[in-house]
């Protein structure tokens, strides 16, 4: 009995076995772009038009031909003769002639005939029609030229990109007020194990309740996918088969079973997995903790995913797995930065040869935040909820020292 | 002409002034907590239940007793009879006598009279009813005790938290499957300014597209509230203060007015938000770039925002007061981290007495992540769509050089 259970996979490898079977879902959903925050967009957008589509100017001020404010300076103003004002939100039909100065508020039309806005700051009124500028202009100052936010056929964002608040604006901008996103995916999430209880029940001694179905759901809905929750499952072949083949059927694109603990529940996981569709199981055990006995397989186009019973490995093993898998199914690029850098406060012992994600706190810190890594023995969910982050203990390494430079990610 | 327009208030300070006036909303929602993501927790959780409520195996094993494996090792194994299983989900009524084990899985009882489990790995089946343990096991080892995860009347989460997917895990966990969170704080948005369009119009010459509504709706989305776009107002005082004291007298939570860029429209704001209510306008004009002239005020209990019409600086603003402000109507404590550090990959001038926000990408570093600026004229919407990061140059520096460490906020 003093066999290893599963020939294990490094982390990096099991992920990538399993990404190079997904390709991205060619459903897509046309959505009024300011409802499509966080979505991936399913072809490139480019602008329809230039912006600005007309010379803006970048201050409030006058417009003026630059050549006449040549030499100005407090010492030595140039004057100008006040001509008109452009109003805001309509075309400016006077025309700019030399030595004369209009106003203009920030981001209206510069008047035919002018080049450049001086500063209300840099004049000085005098009398009713004249004004004194007491600084030179270049040619060019203080506007903005037609297309110098973007040019007609300019690539705004690339398909695949996840959609930020600030994309929204930019889609506006140029009157891109619907887009093209790829679908939610369909993600199927089973829990099973005979001592699993739904969570408003009250548990009997043995029986747990069963949070996975809904910690993985939020995971899913934060992705942009969509969680279809498929119950809990009896620790029965028949039973844990018959449900989950109805949901690869049904359509789901993503098939997620958090397994109970025992032996024979992640067994049946393995052969219900694997039965589903070809290629079948990729990956069975990973070298990681926690979550070692976590399952990777495809059927057809569908990632299969079997997660440990435990809470916290289930949780963990899909930020790893899940998350990426789920970005691969919209098509996205995995935002930057969603790995952060942090100092340890204390030495953490581990295992050559096994990637840990140890829960921490992140405090405030000199340069970067610190990691203050928490430890308790396994399954106690209170333990992750202190925590704001993972810290990752590579694979290569024996443990790492206090003071060390390590990858988090938020939780 | 000469002078500043503004009193200009340091942009600490002027977050200061407002949240300081800030009093969290008083109506709450009870919502299932699997539908509480993101939202603010109205009071302070305690467990009801202890957990775990039995003892359990953190292994797949033996039940035993630790004395009767005293000294056990792979040359001198102790020979323990094997009496059985514990089933996934019942209570084992069996009682572990001496020199016996019996079987249990992950998560599984531990039956009375047995102190410790032996993990499979460390056994070896001899004949159908004995084992060798090939280890000496401590008392305790391999089990969690009832209560070791929570105790009854244990603070699980503080008021003001903002939950968390893991967090969710552990009010189901002990069976709170409901949860008071502070109400979304009502945000009215109005942009204002005769050159002003719905961005589904054809916009004329002179003429823009709003996308201010949007990007701070959105951005009220994320941080839990609730936007109600108040549409495009003229440039005229009586228009803005009618629409303006309706949405007040609705109800809004907030009311952020993006103004047009025009002086009189930026008069015709502050003008507005003073009359509403007092204390009215509290900071006119931040020493910060993009964003100078924003304006702040309460009314009542009302936070209200006059922001730049152009949609850098109003995005820009809205992510530095704004979103704080929303923390604030929902008592909520910012998250660890939302400020994350960078290396400058070029020098970045600067203002001494003016804090600078320069929209950046973040590109992978060495250690940490480097930022590289993005430089352009003001009002250029798709330079802040290139961007992944906004870096805080300090009010009191005349600029940073390449590699200094910076702030940076994600966009």
């Amino acid at each position: 009995m003093k066999s290893q259970f599963f020939d294990l996979v490094a982390p990096e490898e099991a992920r990538q076995r399993l990404l190079a079977h997904i390709t991205p879902l060619t459903e897509t959903d046309t959505l009024p772009a300011y409802q499509a925050m966080g979505r991936v967009l399913a072809h490139a957008m480019r602008s329809p038009q230039v912006l600005p589509t007309f010379r803006r100017s970048t201050v409030d001020g006058f417009a003026v031909r630059a050549q006449d404010t040549h030499g100005a300076s407090d010492s030595l103003p140039a004057y100008l003769a006040m001509a008109g004002e452009v109003p805001m939100g309509v075309i400016s039909e006077q025309v700019l002639q030399q030595a004369q100065a209009i106003t203009v508020h920030t981001g209206g039309m510069i008047p035919d005939g002018a080049d450049a806005v001086v500063m209300i700051e840099d004049t000085q009124q005098v009398g009713d029609d004249e004004i004194e500028v007491r600084r030179t202009v270049a040619a060019g100052e203080n506007v903005i030229n037609v297309g110098e936010d973007i040019n007609e056929g300019d690539l705004i964002l690339p398909a695949g990109h996840r959609l930020r608040e600030h994309d929204i604006g930019g889609l506006l901008a140029v009157g891109l007020t619907e887009v093209e996103v790829v679908a939610r995916p369909r993600v199927a999430i089973f829990s099973s194990g005979d001592e699993v209880i739904p969570p408003q029940q009250e548990p009997l001694p043995g029986q747990v309740r069963d949070i996975n179905s809904y910690t993985l759901a939020a995971l899913v809905a934060r992705m942009g996918g969509q969680a279809v929750l498929g119950g809990i499952l009896p620790d029965d072949y028949e039973a844990i088969r018959a449900r989950v083949s109805a949901a690869f059927k049904d359509g789901a694109n993503m098939i997620v079973l958090s397994a109970g603990s025992s032996v024979s529940v992640r067994d049946n996981t393995a052969r219900v997995l694997d039965a589903l569709g070809d290629p079948g199981v990729l990956v069975h055990g990973i070298a990681t903790r926690p979550g070692k006995p976590t399952i990777l397989g495809m059927a057809g186009r569908v990632p299969l995913i079997g997660l440990p019973g435990n809470p916290i490995s289930a949780f963990v093993q899909f930020m790893m797995i899940g998350v990426p898998a789920l970005s691969a199914l919209q098509g996205a690029a995995p935002r930057p930065a969603e790995v952060l850098r942090a100092r340890l406060t204390t030495n953490v012992p581990s295992m050559a040869g096994r990637e840990d994600y140890v829960p921490a706190k992140l405090l405030p810190g000199e340069d970067i935040p610190r990691a203050e890594p928490i430890f308790f023995k396994s399954n106690l969910i209170f333990k992750l909820v202190e925590a704001d982050a993972l810290v990752k203990i590579p694979l290569d390494k024996a443990g790492l020292q206090a003071d060390a430079l390590v990858e988090v990610r938020l939780l």
